[in-house]
Order: C-alpha cells, then structure tokens, then sequence
C-alpha cells in the first residue's frame, strides 16, 4: 500500500460546517497514503522530515465535486444559452443535445472529444464528477479510461434512452439492457476510483420495461443511480402524461429503486418538487440533489429551493451541468448559488411563501455544497479534517488583489468570483499530484 | 484633420437593430477619419489601396459602451457579492464602498489603484463609458485624464454626497457645489472624448439644496448627468421618507432636469420602478436606463423590466456596476441580462403580470444593448453601419473551437459565454487603434 507522507504549504482554507471557513495561513496539511492526515500551524515533530510542497501565498482548498455534468455535450458549451425559454425541451435539446451525442457512435470522434474534455476539465478546481456520457458503451468506456488516466474519482453513466429519442440515436429496450449490462461487467471492477453509474437519462426517455430492467441491475450490481428530477414545468407535465399512475414525477424513479434506497442517488436539478415529492425526498436517505444554477436560470427562469432541501437533511452538492451550462468552473456554480438563492429568496418572499425566511445561501454555504456537500457522496471527501481523501487545489490569485491587504476569506470569495484555470496552479486526488 | 483610411478584415457581426445580426464573414469594415465608411464583402475598387489589417478567421464586433460603472471600486471587486441581501444597504455600501471610496482623498492612491483600472479596462471590449468617480475633484481630474490617454470615449462625474456618508467620505453642501463649478470649468472642454457628468450619488446623498445647485450647473455648462435609481426596495422606502413631497423617485431628479429633460441622464438599474415612474420615464426622450444584471442579482435578487422600458420606447444600455458586479468584462452583462430576463419573465407569468408575454429578451437583443443600446448616448456608436463612429474589437475565439464548424453567429454567442481579455486580440475608439 502506498504510505507516501507530504505537506502542503500554504494559505488552507475548507468548510468542515457549512456556517465557516476554517482557515490556516501559512499551515500545513498533510497526507498520508491518499488521505489526509491533518491541517497544522507548524509540522509536528514527527513529521518534521516530510517532503513539502510550498505554495506560500497561495490558496488551498479541497478539490470539488461537480455531480452533474455531460461530457459529450462539451463540444456546444456556450451555444443555445438564450434560446427562447419556452422552447428550451424541443429546440436546445434537439437542435444541440441529441444530434451531439449521436455523433459519439463514432469512436474516432469520441477519442478527440473526451480528450479535450479530460484535459479541460484536469486544469479546473473539479477533482470527483458524476458525469453523464451517452448511449454508446464503448465510448463510455473510452471516456472512463481518460478520466482514469487523467487521475479524476469519477462515475459514469452510459445513458439509457428506448424512447423519445431522435433518429441515429435510440435503442431497443432488450440492446438498452443488454449493452448496460454488458457495460457493467466490464467497468464495474475495472478502474479504482472511476466507476459506472446506472444512467436513464429521464423519465421520458425510458420505458418502464427498461427501467424494471435497470432495477435488476442495481440489484444485481449495486452500483449507484443518476438521472434528471423535476427540472422544468413543461417536462413535469409531460411525466404526468407517460406515467399518470405515479404521484409525482419522483415516484417514477423511487419505484425502481432510484431515488437513494438500495443504492446512492443523484437527482439533477429538483427546481419544482412538488409537496408529495418533497415528502418522498426527505425520507430517502441517499439521495443527492444536484443543484445546477447556471442551467437552471438557462432552462426555466428559476432557482431550486436548495433552503428547504438543507432544512429537511437532503444531500446537497453542485453541478455545472455542462453544457446547459457553459463552463466546467464549478467556481461559477459556487456563485451563482449564491444569486439562485437570493432570486428564490426574493420571489418566494413577495409572494408570501412560507419558506421565504432566509431562503438565500452565504457563501460559506455555497462553498460547503461544492466541496463537502457533493464530496459527500464518496463518504469523506471535500474537506481537510482527518481521514478524507486528500483532494486539494492551490488557487494562485496573485493576479486578482488589489492595493490593499485582504484577508484569506475575502480572496477565497473574490477567486469565486474571479479565478479561471488560468489560476489552478496544482492539484491533487487522493493525493495523487495530477496537475 | 485626420483623414486616415483603412479596413478590418474578418468576420464582422454587428446589430443595427435589435432583431438580428449582420454577418459578413470574410468581409472589410472600412474607417474614414474617425467613422465607419462601410461593411463590404470585397473593397471598391476606389478604396482597394488602403491599408488592411487582416483578421481572417476572427470576429470583428462594434465596442462596447459600459454606461454604469464606478472606478474606485475596482479595489474591491468580487468582495461581500454574497452578503445578506437584506443588509446590502447598510453593510456592502458601508464596508465596501464607502472606506473605499475614501482613500482617493490621496492622490497617490488613486493614482496607482485608477492607472490598474484603465489598464485592465483597455483590455476588455468595452470602448465607451459612464463611469462614477468619487467626491475628489482632483482624483476625478487624474481619472479622466488616464481615460483620455488610453483613448476611451467616456463620461466621468466627480460624485455629489453632502448627506448620509461616512467620516472621512463627505462634503457640505457649499463645498460639493464649489467644487463641482470648479470641476467642470477646468475640464469641460480639456479633452475630446471624455467628459464630465454630472453625479450626484443618489438621491439619500444629496440634499435639495445640492440638487438645486446641481441644476444650475446643469443649465450652465449643459453637460449630461448620471445617478441610480429604484434600485432596492428598501432605499425606494428611503427616497420616500427623506422625499415624501415626490410623487415617485425618479421625480426626486426630474425636478432638478436630471432625468432626461434639458440634457441626456443615464440611471442605473431602474429595478422596481411604480407605474408612476414608469410614466414618467416614457415621456422623457433623453433617458438612458443602464441595466446591470449581475447587481440587480446581488443587491435584489431580482432583475429589472426590461421588455417594458423597451416597449416603452425608452433607452436601454448594459452597465458592470463595477463593483456590484465583479468584472469589467461586458459580455457577463450581455449573457446575465438574458438570464436576468428569463428570471423576471418566469417569476411575472407566474405571478400573473400582464408584461409576463415574452418578457425574455433574446441574445441579439442582449447584444444589441451592449452596443448600439447604450451606445446610442454618444449619437451614432455601437454599430458598422455608415457615419457610426468606428470602435471596434476583435476577437481572437480559436481557443473556443470544438470539433464541430460552428457559425459566425454561434461564435459570436459563446464567445459572449466564455470570452475574457485573453480573447480580445485588437481594440480601436474612434479610428485609433489603442490595443
């Protein structure tokens, strides 16, 4: 086993709370193995002879988890963003989303597409992903292997789509199944820390005969769900149509198992539950909400009540939900959290919603929910206290201060608003040195 | 006078109206003097000896006009955006803005903090400004003059605050007048394109007698004046209660001739505007209203009307607020006032709001503001079409390709998504090249 022991120097910043920052500047944190042995103001004796990295005066921070996103749909990143918002399902999605993926039947042009998607993604602040790929097994295979290579924790899903799909891109049911089991058995064991995740991409593209299959598989295999929940008014409503035995569009996943029972899992979106949702949400205990601001604002014009899933004890992480959002800078989705929150807030409060009361996130929160809230899922990750795994990135913001002194708290939230990969100078997973 | 001639080559968008862009690819933009001649897709043969810089395979847009910033701010950017937006008002302003603010009483302050703002400014695409300075008249002079020598085209006002400011941060009444008159003598006619305006802050920081002496100066000199206006709810409260004669807060400056009567007046935000300002805005021909998305997001969390103002047939330009908002890239405000519609559109529908009709504005709207929108305020700018003064910006998007050929008009939208100074490869005000 590796026992490899060093220290990073520098200005430490993490949220073990989602009220505060704990900050050292000038200390240290040190991994032992791949997981993080402590956070100190000077190197106890016993570790006195460590090697060290020094990053003086620059930011630490523990890696991010960005827990939803699509990698294949990176190529369109920042096109479609300001269509018009009552056409978002039938214009984005089928002009950019659908005829994008299709083209990753094509393992060649997989090959370049995932590459530049895993060499972007490596310079940014993200260390863990759940990343959505595409119904096509072998590139789903391809695009594990870069993340894996690249050094990422990550889980992928092969999407399953047996209707509502466009031509050059749809599968039977039993080619659905069988592929995805097929694509299980090869992954499950394959790679340490990059594992599959069952995939139907939402209610309406799969049906129920495949989604009882998929069922079978997470007994079979055990391995963690993802999809889409309750993102727009128009898609609940068409949910309503195809499954108007379910209660609510929630239903449609809990009854197969994929909405945090058996195994973990995470829920894009979650913008309209409604109360019979909320109440079947807050009684499972691994779900995961990904809250996705930047794609929120883009396809409905709202904001996800992230207050009232906090307040009921959901797990909360972020997504930049690339490309209904445009950028893989989960910084971004650190801010706009902040703004999602206080349009909720805002809303909420002049229409006299009961939860309107401090509905709006600090930015501490914000912070909490891409580190810790979304490293969650991986059990300790996204923090610097003892025993997580030790993700870290140094943030260099020399090239963002200003004539006065500012303090660690104050740059961390200015790189928020700020930093780019430009401003990524190294990063560690499970205390690899990846970049 | 300068009768240089030369041409752009490369691809050339712009919006002459808010419809649509007009695209050559491979196209000239020619410049006589210190306006466009035109846009041709080959050059005449009359004009086939001029100098070309050849920009093959860039885009080539108007520059920018950003009509609401404040300078001084720059310090402090992306610092307290996600502070209680119940306590903007009296913590942002008070910790941010204000202490700030104060320190340009040192000239050499405010010399190395505005030659950083101007020098990062000049990299942007932004060509024309409206830019808030602080109460020194001295520290405005040094503002204005490295505006000029950067080659911008801009407004600046030395700030009016003879109530409610800070020890340190404040003036009376005779002193702020004095030293207005005094200001705008000695630089009304000191450089070609950058102008004084006159600014008093806001309404809570002017009182009558100051207004009223504003007013004097305004029929004096006939320069244009800028200030903010309904931008929270609580400092509309405020208006009220320090101005409980005014029937609206908008007249709180249309009594003094500063809401676009005798001269054009820019004001900010316009968030929360009464169906009596409203009424009052509509029938004033000299009004700017200077949108800022990403404020509005920050201090309110919610955004302005915009469809109505522009329905209204009321002026519409895009600001940064630098520093309400956190960058002086203008293409953030660009894609935040998009989103910023959709959010008021979503939120007015559902509330039953009889604007709620495609209240969201498009992205040729959105750009169309950034440029022609605001830039309207100096005449004929923001445009190629012929006599337009000739700013324009090229960027360099090749860092934002994919494997896909994408349009002109799909590059030109995600470079509004993703592009930042690293992707402006060229700038020219007024016929001057100037980066």
């Amino acid at each position: 086993m590796d026992e490899r022991i060093f220290a990073l120097k520098g200005t430490i910043l993490h949220t073990p709370t989602p009220q505060a920052f704990e900050i050292r500047d000038g200390g240290y944190v040190v991994c032992r193995g791949q997981t993080v042995e402590g956070v100190y103001d000077a190197l106890p004796e016993t570790l006195s002879a460590i090697p060290v990295y020094d990053y003086t005066g620059k930011l630490i921070i523990p890696g991010m988890a960005d827990i939803h996103q699509h990698a294949p749909q990176y190529g369109f990143r920042g096109l479609g963003m300001a269509m018009s918002p009552q056409s978002v399902w039938s214009s984005w999605f089928e002009q950019y989303s659908l005829p994008e993926e299709r083209q990753y039947a094509d393992l060649a042009y997989a090959e370049r597409a995932y590459e530049r998607f895993t060499e972007d993604l490596l310079r940014t602040a993200t260390t863990r992903t759940c990343t959505f790929a595409t119904i096509h097994r072998a590139a789903t295979e391809l695009l594990m292997e870069k993340l894996a290579a690249k050094g990422f924790v990550s889980y992928v899903g092969k999407l399953n789509m047996d209707r509502n799909s466009i031509e050059g891109l749809s599968e039977t049911t039993e080619e659905s199944l069988a592929e995805t089991a097929l694509w299980l058995e090869r992954t499950h064991d394959r790679y340490e820390f990059v594992k599959p995740m069952i995939t139907p991409r939402y209610t309406p593209s799969c049906t129920r005969e495949c989604m009882a299959g998929l069922q079978s598989l997470i007994r079979r295999f055990r391995v963690p769900t993802q999809s889409h929940l309750s993102e727009g008014l128009d898609e609940i409503e068409w949910v309503k149509s195809l499954e108007p035995d379910a209660g609510c569009y929630g239903e449609t996943y809990d009854r197969y198992d994929m909405l945090g029972t058996l195994v973990p899992s995470v829920q894009a979106h979650c913008v309209f539950p409604t109360e019979e949702e909320f109440a079947l949400m807050r009684r499972r205990a691994l779900l995961w909400v990904a809250h996705c601001p930047q794609s929120n604002f883009h396809t409905t014009g709202y904001a996800a009540p992230v207050r009232r899933y906090l307040d009921a004890g959901i797990h909360v992480g972020l997504g930049s939900d690339m490309a209904a959002g445009s950028t893989l800078n989960l910084f971004r989705a650190v801010t706009d959290a902040v703004n999602a929150s206080r349009i909720y807030w805002h809303t909420a409060e002049r229409k006299g919603d009961p939860f309107a009361k401090r509905t709006y996130l600090s930015f501490e929160e914000s912070f909490y929910l891409a580190t810790k809230g979304g490293g969650s899922l991986w059990g300790k990750a996204g923090s610097f206290e003892p025993g997580f795994w030790f993700d870290a990135v140094v943030i260099d913001d020399s090239a963002l201060s200003d004539l006065n002194p500012r303090t660690p708290r104050q740059r961390i939230e200015r790189a928020a608003f700020l930093s780019d990969e430009r401003h990524v100078a190294a990063k560690f997973i499970n205390g690899r040195k990846v970049l």
